[in-house]
């Protein structure tokens, strides 16, 4: 199986290098990855300037080939000009902290394997719920594992799979719950700092509150029980429910009265 | 009531000075918006660095304030840092150019929008077929009913509003039209280009496809067939369809085989 790999940490993280290691006993791995680190790239591509692609070497081995762009850059290049073939799976990360719930939607990992699915392929994304990822050597083998199965089994035209990971050793992981995108709300605060000479600007901090994680059918609530969840996630973003709600509106009075 | 305005395409293109004349006549307008072109942004939001927000002015009238950053970035400083009190709605737009199917998940304007559902407020993003928008003029003030009219009905929490105009006079549309998310895909092709030294780089062109225009619920049937289209999209990404099949995988044995 022909597999493509990136995240959006950069390529020099060890999220992708433990990865790339554990799918490389499943099948051949080709990485384009991000030169720089693109967290919270969301789903944004580049159109307004060429990008360029550099080979990266780590300890003097070719790596993977670098991208000076977003996590769905790296997919779109990686498919249509760097794989000769196209691959089976688009897989992305490990990301250095957990993709759950609301975050999912600012997340450059979770968009990479997304944008597989809007070019007619199919992606993985996977996270571990720590920025350090202490146990990431004894996870990224089940990460192979869950790359296998879906490759055997197959997915479903234009869905993702979004899998995240406590960051637990393997043998403490209680199994896997398949889950909904929880919810959660950014309680946004901006930090007022002083530019190199002294100009206003501000910092982002604040917090990303979980708002049902004590749902059990929730990514939030299978990590902060030792699960590993896995959601599939779709592309249309419609609310059907809210479509038939809105006839009640009588948007189309509007018009008459214009014209 | 009280407006927070923002685009994707930058705080000085014709689209958001348009719109923000037609919303004063309904409400007070602060304009929040990327000080360059953010086109294709998706969803991100700046992270690693702090933001600059510059007062802009428009024929030497105090026009908005301008910040470095992504749409998203715009709504989340206008809420937390620039506005005094919370806006009644956040609106975006009028963005050059459909955001329809598929290609919404690459929108700042439709981001922006939904940026303020995550923070717990309700957002419209207004977009018109065409780059050049030649008939902004009179369906601007129709985006201005439409603003007021989901003002008085509210928006249910969480959700967000995406219209999408044809570019053509309001005396010629035919109506509104509640539709959902039409599907397309991106027939990516990548030119091989040469930068300033002679280095090869590789710009994304290629078109969207549209696979389902020819259903009549869709958005971007709405459009080519001179209506204006509605769409009320969520944050839940969740296939709950594709959920319930997935337990036929029987992921969990992956992990009693790993322990």
């Amino acid at each position: 199986m022909k597999i493509l790999l990136t995240n959006d940490d950069g390529i020099d993280s060890l999220g992708i290098i433990t990865l790339k290691a554990a799918l490389s006993g499943i099948g051949d791995v080709t990485v384009v990855a991000p030169l720089f680190e693109q967290s919270a790239a969301g789903h944004g591509i580049t159109i307004k300037r060429a990008l360029r692609i550099v080979k990266y070497y780590k300890d003097d081995q070719f790596f993977g080939f670098a991208v000076d762009g977003t996590p769905a850059d790296c997919v779109k290049l990686g498919i249509n000009t760097i794989m000769r073939t196209p691959p089976d799976l688009v897989v992305s990360g490990i990301n250095h902290g957990s993709n759950t719930a609301t975050n999912i939607i600012y997340s450059g990992t979770v968009s990479a394997a997304r944008e597989a699915a809007i070019l007619g392929h199919h992606g993985i994304a996977f996270s571990i719920n720590s920025r350090e990822a202490a146990n990431i050597d004894t996870l990224a083998p089940i990460c192979a594992k869950i790359t296998k199965k879906f490759y055997e089994t197959g997915i479903r035209d234009g869905l993702t799979i979004n899998v995240n990971f406590p960051d637990i050793p393997a043998s403490k992981i209680k199994g896997i719950l398949l889950t909904r995108q929880g919810n959660s709300r950014f309680e946004d605060e901006y930090e007022l700092r002083f530019d190199h000479i002294g100009r206003e600007s501000h910092q982002l901090t604040g917090i990303l509150a979980d708002l049902d994680a004590h749902d059990a059918k929730t990514d939030h609530y299978a990590l902060m029980n030792n699960y590993i969840s896995v959601t599939p996630i779709k592309l249309d973003l419609t609310d059907y429910d809210y479509l038939h709600e809105l006839e009640k509106n009588n948007l189309g009075e509007i018009i008459s009265q214009s014209n």
